[in-house]
């Protein structure tokens, strides 16, 4: 039984046990299990998100997954400090980065607006916009996917970005938003729950 | 049966049913019946969503629900042309904006990391960095939290920002991301899905 319980049950066509894997029993974990995440575990959680909606299709979400020691400790020192231990034990590890050169893929996946390629090619502010904001949507999808394939996250944005960034992105055309630890909870992994907003502090009706 | 089978149902442990409801067969509406959407219904949502991670657990994310015919005459103009027909007859619509003044919660929200407050009070930048991450991954929450709520959403970006967060945040502290229409589908209120970036398109394992 989970100790937070529907508040409003009867409104919502999701199932409850669903509801508490994706939202109310979820946690962000700070410490992993030795118990490996494969490849194909994130191919399973992208494939299920990449349905979900953004912005003229755009898809701007690239991601790394660092699987070797080798490509981690490029990763280590470019951490805060407190994201550091966990990040070095954590089964895998995702770098989660929105992609600049994301509309040169619109002919191909949102074909019917034509122009919108060179419009973009033209506004590198719109392309950069575009990008975080879409990108940071699809992160939200990848932490939610990842707990539907019944895996802790573990999100950080505790990094030296544009370090991050030029390390694994030499291209330039790369931003890393959030780095993210896949794996089991192991000993210790949750911190204290925090307070959440009510819905009255953060809604205005009009 | 849905036309998109999981492509790896053996490694997700979400109900497959659930994923279809959340990802695969849910479609952005463009289109919506009479049936009317209530403040309950939202605040469900929000009651779920409000679980799933933000950095710090900034919780940025603020919303306007428009309920009146006033309100939504205030928004429709500052909606890009497509966008207004299906604003104009969408049940209700959210704005959902990015508070930069998120910080000044952070006692509340975060009480162990003293002195937080004050960082982000004298570093806008950082300010408005975290705000608009933090309020996008919950965007992506909320539109997948409808989706929960068995309603249609219609997340929109193609609107006049600053005169949009002008006319309904006066105070000049937040930064509307999406607009996004709630409801039930009406009569041909899907586009033609469009196709996704595979796998191995938006992937490099290091």
């Amino acid at each position: 039984m989970t100790a937070y319980a529907p508040e409003t049950p009867d409104l919502l066509t999701l199932d409850p046990e669903a509801q508490d894997l994706l939202f109310r029993e979820a946690r962000t974990a700070n410490t992993f299990t030795d118990e490996p995440v494969s490849r194909a575990q994130v191919q399973a959680i992208y494939d299920l998100i990449k349905w979900a909606p953004t912005a003229m299709n755009a898809q701007p979400l690239r991601m790394v997954l660092l699987e070797s020691a080798e490509s981690r400790a490029r990763l280590l020192p470019l951490m805060g400090e407190g994201n550091r231990a966990k990040t070095e034990t954590a089964p895998m590890t995702v770098l989660l980065a929105a992609d600049t050169s994301f509309h040169e893929e619109l002919p191909r996946t949102f074909p019917h607006a034509t122009g919108l390629k060179d419009m973009f090619e033209d506004n590198a502010a719109a392309r950069q916009r575009t990008a975080r904001l879409n990108s940071s949507l699809q992160v939200g999808y990848f932490i939610l996917g990842a707990r539907a394939a019944g895996l802790a996250a573990g999100p950080m944005t505790g990094f030296d970005v544009d370090a991050v960034s030029a390390e694994f992105f030499p291209d330039g055309d790369h931003e890393v938003l959030v780095v993210v630890n896949l794996g089991h909870p192991g000993e210790g992994a949750w911190m204290q729950r925090l307070p959440r907003l009510d819905f009255d502090e953060v809604v205005t009706a009009l």
